[in-house]
């Protein structure tokens, strides 16, 4: 096991009716900007219950946070939050929501050009406090110093983390996903599936407890992601799949052992390229990583098939063969397609997309920096 | 699952060599007190390491910090904070002496006679800040608010807990646990374990995430338990343990589910009437208790045997029986004896142990409330 430091400071406050929470979490006399998407959660309730908890506040709110949230627009919401004096945000929605949250408390008190955050790591020093009420399982964002942005202008997706931008508090009721979208129900199961992956499916490092503990996150994901889609009203269900995809990405599986990450780099440029949402360009690439990375990930992967996957047999081969078969059959199994092609994106389209991660200089991925273009573009081959 | 309100702010310094890091982590300009017990971390070099990084801070010293540590020992500590206006408190050791500093960092602040704290639940309003470096992995206490104080005089053993006094941060070097006696290192594996059964072994509630990571700490530490043993010098091992006993109890895996603690509580009441070490009451009330209880933790026995110990079979009576006989030749394993004879305890003693439950109101103990002093006096019966 590697050295670690490790700090969650996030309060997770987690269950039926806990939406009205907040009210207490929210330090008293702030004035709280709450921001949302494209306006779901005034369909589902979730807006009324939030602004019911907000009345002993004075508050605003911003909306139309896209996803994949732009720059342009929480450019915008930082603009007014330092018009308006803010001393507290509120992000209710999924992970763009909260992902664009994270860059307006930053953005919002930066000195100089809040674009260098992103874009030459610059450091943040201070942070409007936030908090966010989720209303989808999937990135992991509720309890993490991570963000994620994207400049439409000029096509980049990048991302930045500062511990000064964890949520003080989250609010997780699984009932606010019951209404979602099989579609975005489907993403999230596949996003957090393959946050656990990009921490674990690596090489080993003697790790009993993170490795257990991944894999536990893994066989819950491959059995309770189907009922999600089959039981939509299955309390448990929605609950487990929430916990899980916050623990898939809170920073505890990850400690003390490698990283890969590169299926997350390759697909954020397909994102940027192509609007393909996030967990869609991660189903495409990583059971082809998986493939091109047979033999650096083999012991791992045997590990993969046999605990996760409960393959048993001496043909190790077969193992990874199926291991990798059995993943990329859940992700279809889920209703999210594994192959460029099922987007009409043809070999002009992998060429873009190579050029993209060469000028992002990402030309090291991946837990061994040995996914260079030429492999990434092996990779996207094997997606066609 | 149940609903939950989680948050743990301790930070995990994990490793080699980072004793040093704790200059970084005490706020500048502390007046510290460091915290330790009869001294063995003069014979390892910790005590060294910790006052070389030290050497910027005012500090003071205060030793003799007994196993589980007494209100009278604490107390005198209290009174010198208060005389001396100590803001930071340093805890070197193991549980005993970390539990210690919670208390004193609760005692000398506290308004009134600090003894409610544990006699009468008296809420905890302020406390001194506290950091500590472990050198016993078991107790989970470097990273959560628990805390168990004795108070010799009267024979009690009681406990309180407070958000206010997380630790800080928690250095955990697993270098520094190569030089345990070997008693304390089997001790400290059966205490972590133990931990985990309080918090799993109930029945259950639709939680496969808690319950998975659960039985990934107890097999990790059924299989690196026996080799720390057996290879006390294997760093990973070292780490594994280390890391596993503090995921034990820092309240994550606990979350959303029933909880037991009867083993505690009656285990807690052994120690203080025959001395014995809080992991040796545990391994002799467990196995007695899981067999008492095998109707009401029908369904998690099972998972237990077959998920923790690969127990096969449609017999379910015999895969129970099994379990139960696998976890007390696992204490054995680790030479940590199971029968309250081993230690020439008598049936007197199950009589003075059940009269001080009564005493001290534990008369429903367990997940379901239905452990009377009678069901504890049958137990205790079971383990002669």
């Amino acid at each position: 096991m590697f050295n670690f430091s490790f700090q969650n400071p996030t309060k997770i406050i987690f269950g039926k009716e806990q939406i009205a929470a907040l009210t207490n979490n929210i330090p008293p006399d702030s004035k709280v900007l709450l921001l949302y998407g494209a306006g779901s959660i005034k369909r589902n309730g979730v807006y009324q219950q939030v602004t019911a908890a907000l009345s002993d506040f004075t508050w605003l709110e911003f909306s139309g946070i896209e996803p994949n949230p732009s720059f342009e627009t929480l450019m915008q919401a930082a603009d007014l939050v330092r018009r308006e004096k803010i001393d507290f945000l509120l992000a209710v929605g999924g992970g763009s929501v909260i992902d664009g949250a994270k860059f307006i408390a930053a953005a919002a008190v930066f000195e100089g050009d809040a674009w260098q955050i992103l874009a030459e790591g610059a450091k943040v020093t201070s942070a409007i406090s936030l908090g966010c009420v989720l209303t989808l399982p999937a990135t992991g964002t509720e309890s993490n110093g991570n963000s994620v942005v994207t400049r439409y202008e000029t096509q980049q997706k990048l991302a930045f983390s500062s511990p000064l931008v964890y949520p003080k508090f989250a609010i997780l009721d699984p009932t606010v996903t019951f209404s979602l979208p099989v579609k975005q129900v489907a993403n999230g199961v596949v996003d957090a599936f393959i946050h656990v992956i990009e921490q674990y499916l690596t090489y080993p490092v003697n790790s009993p407890v993170q490795d257990r503990f991944a894999e536990g996150l893994l066989q819950t994901l491959i059995e309770q992601g189907p009922l999600a889609l089959s039981q939509p009203d299955d309390y448990d269900v929605r609950a487990n799949i929430m916990w899980a995809a916050t623990m898939a990405l809170n920073g505890l599986i990850g400690q003390g052992v490698p990283q890969d990450w590169s299926t997350h780099m390759i697909g954020h440029e397909l994102t940027a390229c192509y609007g393909l949402d996030h967990a869609q360009t991660l189903a495409i690439v990583l059971p082809a990583l998986l493939q091109q990375q047979r033999r650096q990930k083999r012991e791992k992967l045997l590990q993969y098939g046999r605990r996760v996957w409960q393959l048993q047999g001496t043909n190790e081969e077969h193992i990874i063969d199926q291991a990798i078969a059995n993943t990329k059959a859940f992700f279809q199994q889920m209703g999210v397609p594994t192959q460029l092609a099922d987007y009409d994106l043809s070999a002009a389209a992998i060429d873009t997309v190579v050029a993209k991660l060469v000028q992002h200089k990402m030309v090291k991925l991946g837990e061994h920096g040995d996914i260079t273009p030429d492999v990434a573009q092996q990779i996207l081959q094997q997606a066609m």
